[in-house]
């Protein structure tokens, strides 16, 4: 079969490779039907994530049909049409006891195209098939399903939740990429007051605008901080959520929040930020930090079902299988391009 | 009447002053009986806190008599034992109204010793006297109850409740001054399986074992990290307390804390900490600052009343009013003369 | 001045009486710019509710404009445009400190039109009235203002928040009368995936409709739980609201709830129900009652002015207060008359 | 084999049967090292549970030795020492997703000795075994862990943790069995400031004295709500606890509980309470029932590691396996014998 194999920093290609066979007895084999192109297999091609080896099939996130199932599988059949979850779960460890299946003590966690071949191929492999796929409900189409792999569930866990958006709440989310998109579409679930969207690119705030977020400041021209304190008596968001990943816009989103708030970082860092922790020791802040479990999964998908969430907002590119490079070019010239997220789809028939 | 009055960084005198009025109509003046000295109060004589003026009477703490009250006092009478507690409540902000009385925005929260005159005398000034003070209950010593003024509550609020302790918990303390004690009796309530005290001082972590602590760490020679790996199975501890409030305490909590885990900063900070989200972004924690509330104070009292919690245990030395200045002495010396926490009484009768 | 008196079951009189005066320092005089009628009121009226006596001015919903205060009021200034919450808060007790106003220890609770004279008058006397009146934000009419005096509270606090509802949810109200419809619109800030609206009246079952229930179930002549269970995979709803307050509807409540699921009382209930142990006691439920604390009416009051929250809709009449029996009339026939919510003003000028 | 059989209402044998065998690849056989009888077995016998039919094996708790693992058994292995919970999880549905083991969907929850054969017998099959049995910790005795299967996890789960016990709390457990007084030593973990226990019979109150009730009533000639009030400045208990299972003590916990308290149902109740809505409505009181899930076994195990639960404390006699007829009927006595749980252990070597 053919699938996108990364080479080393710099260096990637879709070229044939072996069709993926079952190994444990939990696994199944997936016919990639759709997939797509995260900002982290970008950074994996950077070789910012030295975990991903030379010969790693790239992508974490797909919806396709069940080809073969080993023979601990039991609530997944073949040719069941599934969504494969970025997050793979054992189902039996501490943490995933606890729902907490980004931290999989048991083999599990965010391990497709990082520490196993990935979803950027004709077929993927799936450990633990019974706790990392999710059918596919009647009336929603695969491009719909596919944005909950990761980037749906990544804003909502991590920044919604963990940030602990309430009715009426000022909503700061600093970052205005994919998963500042998302963070944005998640919070209007729970119904706050004001989303101030925060961003250096206007292309990026229309975005946001069209999103959700009613309050749009661009930071490299404008006083975020002061458009925040302006709509809160001057106290500061009820929550700031970060969707960049670099120093600036974690401390940034320190500023913004009020005594009690919630300060939610989704953003993934390469490098350490400054706290200052003389002027939070006493503002009874908190900050969260954290991976995806795609716990809030099935919740989601009820979510899409009942046209509470929009999912198919995101997609704005559409490719085949072998445009793959064309896909990963118009995604990684996004501010070109526009892009939000390209889906890729199999060959017909 | 004699009080402590702060004459600028260095500088301190037990000297005459005005005794103090009842100037809005929900203060009380009350006739100290017991106070003490805080940390605090050491920072504000090394000039640390430019909100404190020359000719402040020090101290937020303070057990005493009510000797009058304003017209629009309801709860307290002249002639109750009261404790006067380090923050002020007007009751009826938004942040009261939450029980968030530490940041209240109608002219409470810590202001005692510090924007207003304070207990390090022989009477002071209680605003909204109904929602700062508390009756003393039958058969608790004054001496007892000093100790819910300010660092019992600190402790518990923003060490253990914070940081969410449950039973069967790793809890590691980094800093074993007065206020990482207050945390390890506070801990205990929720009975974690191991408490690991952190400190660099000998004499400080054979008092951290006294109060609770079952494990111990000179981090000046030993291995706080591997220390805490070993009792968890390589994991982390499950809540790590930062108790002193310089950047190395609070970087080694973010490290001692496993994925999921929370990070309770009680310490004071003068300047800014790094932290390390390259590695922290992915591994689900929690940090939280904050000021005491005394929003646990009834709940404090009522286990005090109950024995289950031993305050007098802080109680190192006792002085007099016109000894202030042997009892400042005698606290800034902590490392020699052991003091936690010293107790200051009014001459009798 | 005139207000509505009661005199005994069966008996009111729109008569004269007496202005009312400060009598406590923290006491507010408000002239009544707009009242409306409660359920409750039309309870007390059969001479349900003993505590109200014979003389009594009934009433505990009002926007108005402040005419005097007592020297103790700090935060509300004559000539300020205030809602008068149904609940009045001391702000010290212990309750008030916890933000459970509505179980006020210290005086206040609901006493207004109940154990004192209260709001269906030219002036009404409010307590404590920094901890019991809100400012009238700019943008909001008057009418939408006193929809937040109790039945949007009542409905969000007692339905939507102790029933923890959640994105995605399942929701039933077993009631479709003003508080039922009160709870279907507070629902919709947590973004549910149904809200199925049960009642035996087809024209309230459409007003349900219209204010955001997209299943309605006429349980006279359809099967309730067959409906829920068609909806959920036969689990039953995540959370069952019961909004009506006689035994019949609180056991439909806790027979619609899924293993897990919560059931919020919001009915005033005159005789016990039975509670079906046998059945309930492996499932996992929480059940929950409540009197409305007016907490979250800060929050309520942002809604409004965000245009998330559309008070206006429920209210269907208006009069002028020399209209009151006309008005009680028209309420009290809600079946023939289609009453949800009537709103009574002040004479002009 | 040998085992205790279950041959209609009234009746039972111990008496030879087929040895267990693999049936599904995540089964585990367990050599039974030592059971114990539930009350729950003598509701079954009384033909009470009529899932429960002639020819099951009866018994939901052991301590055993791994024998023989299917092959999709991961985490356990021939030969290890294991805690056999009373509730099995699929570790797959949306209920075990939750960590709500007790509800689970995929053939899970409590079927030992109910829906298949369970403990009481020389060996037993463990379906789910990677979900469902905890490795033996060392330093703990089987004794100690078989404490562990059923009642230290319900009292924990059912009574503390629902009841959201705090410090500082006035807990009333209504019933002092075994499963009352499990409630009464998890209670402690959460230093409430006094424990109540009621009762009918002075030998449970003795019994609960020992377990840590501070204050005891016996209620067949004491007036509860009478001490509790006394307690707690005539508000009530904070939580109350149902450990008995018939309508008169659920009414009592009901009527017991303050303003804002928790009513946590643990018993087994047959029949059908009166709930008294017409006082309950306003209180703003919350119920809970449930079945335990064993999510807490890895906390209580630590905490029997770490010697803050004294779990040996509940075994009141010992027996072997050949002795069944005898515990059974020592057990059933307990009002003469004084039975808290029987240890049934294997026959040397």
């Amino acid at each position: 079969m053919k699938a996108l194999v990364y080479h080393g920093a710099g260096h990637k290609a879709w070229e044939d490779v072996e069709q993926p066979v079952i190994r444990d007895d939990t696994d199944a084999i997936v016919r990639v039907d759709a997939t797509t192109i995260c900002g982290t297999d970008l950074h994996i091609l950077k070789g910012d994530v030295p975990a991903v080896t030379d010969g790693r099939i790239l992508g974490h996130e797909a919806v396709g049909t069940v080809e073969s199932i080993g023979t601990g599988v039991k609530r997944v059949k073949v040719g069941d049409k599934v969504l494969v979850s970025c997050v793979t779960a054992c189902g039996s460890c501490r943490f995933c006891r606890e729902g907490r299946f980004g931290q999989c003590l048991g083999g599990g966690g965010w391990i497709l195209g990082n520490t196993i071949d990935g979803t950027q191929a004709e077929y993927v492999r799936v450990p633990f098939a019974d706790n990392s796929t999710y059918p596919a409900p009647a009336g929603v189409a695969d491009e719909e399903l596919l944005m909950l792999a990761d980037i749906l569930p990544t804003g909502y866990e991590i920044g919604v939740l963990n940030g602990r958006i309430q009715p009426g709440d000022v909503v700061a989310v600093v970052g205005s990429g994919p998963i500042g998109l998302a963070a944005i579409i998640g919070a209007q679930l729970y119904s706050p007051s004001h989303i101030v969207a925060v961003d250096q690119a206007d292309a990026r705030l229309e975005a946001a605008k069209t999103f959700g977020a009613d309050v749009v400041v661009n930071n490299s021209r404008e006083d975020a901080l002061a458009a925040v304190m302006a709509l809160t008596d001057g106290l500061g968001a009820d929550v700031a959520i970060e969707a960049v990943g670099v120093p600036a816009t974690f401390e940034l989103a320190t500023q913004l929040i009020r005594p009690g708030g919630h300060v939610a970082n989704i953003g993934v860092h390469g490098q350490p930020a400054t706290l200052h922790l003389e002027d939070l020791w006493s503002r009874d802040v908190t900050i969260t930090t954290g991976l995806v479990d795609t716990s809030s999964t099935p919740t989601l998908i009820k979510l899409v079902r009942s046209h509470q969430l929009d999912a198919a907002r995101f997609v704005t590119h559409h490719f085949t299988l072998d445009q793959m490079d064309e896909a990963y070019d118009v995604f990684a010239r996004a501010a070109d391009t526009g892009a939000l997220k390209v889906v890729i789809t199999r060959l017909e028939p």
